[in-house]
């Protein structure tokens, strides 16, 4: 059995959706083959879930302010976990529900609900049958990485694809790694009442560049709950469960939680037999601009590239591909990188980070969130927010925060990048009153101080 | 007695600091006159402790969603009203004493704590000294407006220059004018226990002119507490306070917040014997390019010129009137457009709105926020944004909204209109997930397929 099409695209997940949106405009001949949970990671175990439970914890957690605001009762409020998980579900199922009216209308002679294996570069082998397709798009995402070496202690490992069916939540948990997922579910579980130990083979959370705002995130959320950094976790089974060694500390946890990251999904994919190039990590070496592979006619977009892993970015990348299996190559801008912590303080990193610029050439500008005004309102002015100018001419190049609202402040920052703004023209821009936009100005104006250029009134522009 | 100056500021409020702050850069011969309290009419009555207020009422507000989330024992929580009130006053306090901060350092000859009346274009008397000026500043402010037909009922009225100073709250209060200060205000009252009904003569809240917008807020917002809308309310004395009516309908307050709006501190300033040219409501003309009055030596900025009384547009005008007394007369462009009400759902508009525009010319996109997913993660999925665009190319025009965030969406959207970019321009921009700038991402869908233009794939910008 054989049958032929012009673009076949594995994996039904975010970039493939978004991969397959861009091939309907041009053909009718397409397959989107994928042999797991239909649903997308965001929705099923990733983004959506997490914010689900981070709502819950947050709302709970805003009753320690509550004394200093004249509200009475704080200590009467309780947590009922089973509750709050299945709250949490319903949400998550509520959003799955959505991705699946993806797939919903296609037919089972466009939708195989199977696992792909290349046999030659353009042809691929599911379910014994023969796909020959003129194109074809990875975008078979990626599975959390839990190392061989905690075999022994697996049935106390629970990764972030396991989480959110969990109906209660244990008593004592290690979280192994700090990156954004690390850390938004371990001050969640914290914050709901879960002794929690996070750890990290970094000295920062959230993968931060930036010293200033990594020691400032550091010091924030450890006042909520240890974290134990630079060192590589080590597990041992014990009586009570794991007992987790990180440097010279150790603690017994009922449960660990592997939030290391995900590898991408390539292994049982044959590429042995295709002859494309891959990097020393085993992926295919692409384009970022066309999502081609080499100059094959494979394509590969989201997760599974291992490169910028978000929701936002797989959307992007399997729009280019898409578009580029049905039209002539075209190589497309990528957008201003952009990543959020939902922790709190928020943390987001907007373009170039500290750890890409030459120190002599940049202007940072700061702002401590202490005094400003809407934040100490909200009783949430521990914060930092730093901006990366050029000296010469006050061009942004980046920025980095831990503060409250980081999710707007960055977007506002990110599309003022990507239009190559400068910190004089967004002195011009209207900051409303009482905004935590404001500290953005502040930052700001710390960063004008700073630079080569001179304005008699920054703020002006003549008509 | 008689001195020169350069440069007399009338009123040490944000505006007259913000021009003083020009001022100041280029001489040192000036006065700057205030015989009323030091502090700004923004951090005493205004901004900052309504959002204190706000913030309290919103923290026990938010436990009605504790049930659904898992969090037991909200019926416990109490309000302590004074606690809460002294909690209000202290940030009050806080944020006053910064803005005394401005006028600290000037010794008796440069700040002048009395007021101030003309004699001539040129001449103030103050406290009987004759002070001639090159160029004045007038920057006076405004007070509550509190109409004549209720002087029988004045020891039950309370204006927004009173209100901060309570020390204990009404059990039942009418708010009479849904500007921004009397929803904010009423709606904080009503959930923190206060009986409110409120009230205005137009048919809609926060001024809105977009319909959709208008219609779902007060849909919203009258869920908490009853509006009155479409007639103007009389007041007459009644044994247990004062009986409102308003159309049809009547209810009898303890109290009444006259929020009605402010008007011009003008009538003491002897303008009688000023040659400028004043408008039908007693109002210098003026250019709010340069704010200079006239072509006279005589300036004005702030709210007193009744146009656009805002902190931000405060700063933007003294800063233009103090640069223009110190500089040739130089004309500045505008901000764009910028209000928000801090109640919730929160409410913005930005840039022209309906009222302004053609409709024939304007395609309007719009986002209802039931299904949007970070807002039902957030159970404040109530609410409705809506942009105006060129039909014909896609520019950004305006936008109007009720929803939750709107402060942050509006920044976005202001500095994007302040930059002439169009709907395909910003759907170019990255939209992180799952945030609640993704709701402006649909909306800007929707005006996308409502324009005379047509891209390919316009999220994609070509390398």
């Amino acid at each position: 059995m054989s049958r032929e099409v012009d673009v076949a695209i594995i994996g039904a997940g975010s970039a493939g959706l978004f991969a397959l949106s861009q091939v309907r405009k041009q053909t009718d001949s397409f397959v989107l083959i994928d042999g797991g949970e239909l649903g997308t990671t965001c929705a099923r175990v990733g983004c959506m879930p997490s914010k689900a439970l981070i709502q819950v914890a947050e709302d709970f957690h805003r009753r320690k302010v509550f004394e200093r605001e004249g509200i009475e009762g704080a200590d009467s409020l309780k947590v009922d976990v089973p509750e709050a998980m299945e709250h949490v579900q319903d949400l998550r199922d509520t959003f799955v529900d959505r991705t699946l009216g993806a797939t919903d209308h296609l037919d089972e002679a466009h939708l195989l609900e199977s696992y792909a294996r290349f046999t030659s570069n353009d042809t691929l082998e599911v379910d014994g049958e023969e796909i020959r397709a003129k194109k074809i798009i990875i975008a078979t995402g990626t599975t959390p990485i839990v190392p061989a070496a905690w075999q022994d202690v697996a049935e106390n490992v629970i990764t972030t694809d396991e989480f959110f069916e969990l109906e209660d939540l244990p008593a004592t948990m290690a979280v192994i790694g700090l990156g954004s997922i690390g850390l938004e579910i371990g001050q969640a579980l914290s914050r709901l009442g879960v002794d929690v130990t996070g750890m990290d083979q970094l000295e920062t959370v959230a993968k931060l560049a930036d010293p200033v705002v990594g020691d400032l995130a550091v010091d924030a959320i450890s006042k909520e709950f240890p974290l134990w950094l630079g060192a590589m976790a080590e597990l041992e089974p014990h009586d009570e469960g794991v007992k987790v060694t990180c440097g010279d500390k150790s603690v017994v946890v009922e449960k660990v939680l592997a939030s290391l990251g995900r590898r991408p999904n390539l292994d049982q994919l044959g590429l042995e037999n295709v002859s494309i190039e891959l990097d020393e990590r085993g992926i295919p070496v692409y384009d970022p601009h066309t999502m081609q592979v080499g100059d094959s006619s494979i394509f590969i977009a989201g997760d599974v590239n291992a490169d910028r892993a978000l929701l936002h970015e797989a959307g992007h990348e399997g729009r280019v591909a898409g578009y580029n299996t049905v039209h002539d190559i075209t190589a497309f801008k990528r957008k201003t990188p952009l990543g959020i912590t939902f922790c709190e303080p928020s943390i987001a990193t907007v373009g170039e980070q500290l750890d890409e610029l030459n120190d002599a050439e940049i202007a940072i500008g700061e702002i401590q969130f202490g005094p400003v005004g809407r934040a100490l309102i909200m009783a949430k002015n521990r914060g930092v927010l730093r901006v990366y100018a050029n000296k010469a001419d006050g061009r942004l190049r980046g920025a980095a925060m831990a503060c409250v609202k980081a999710e707007n402040l960055a977007h506002l920052l990110a599309w003022s990048i990507q239009q190559g703004l400068s910190v004089q023209d967004l002195l011009k821009m209207p900051f409303y009153h009482p905004v935590i936009e404001e500290a953005l100005q502040a930052a700001l104006y710390d960063a004008l101080g700073k630079l080569d250029v001179s304005e008699e009134v920054v703020e002006l522009e003549k008509l």
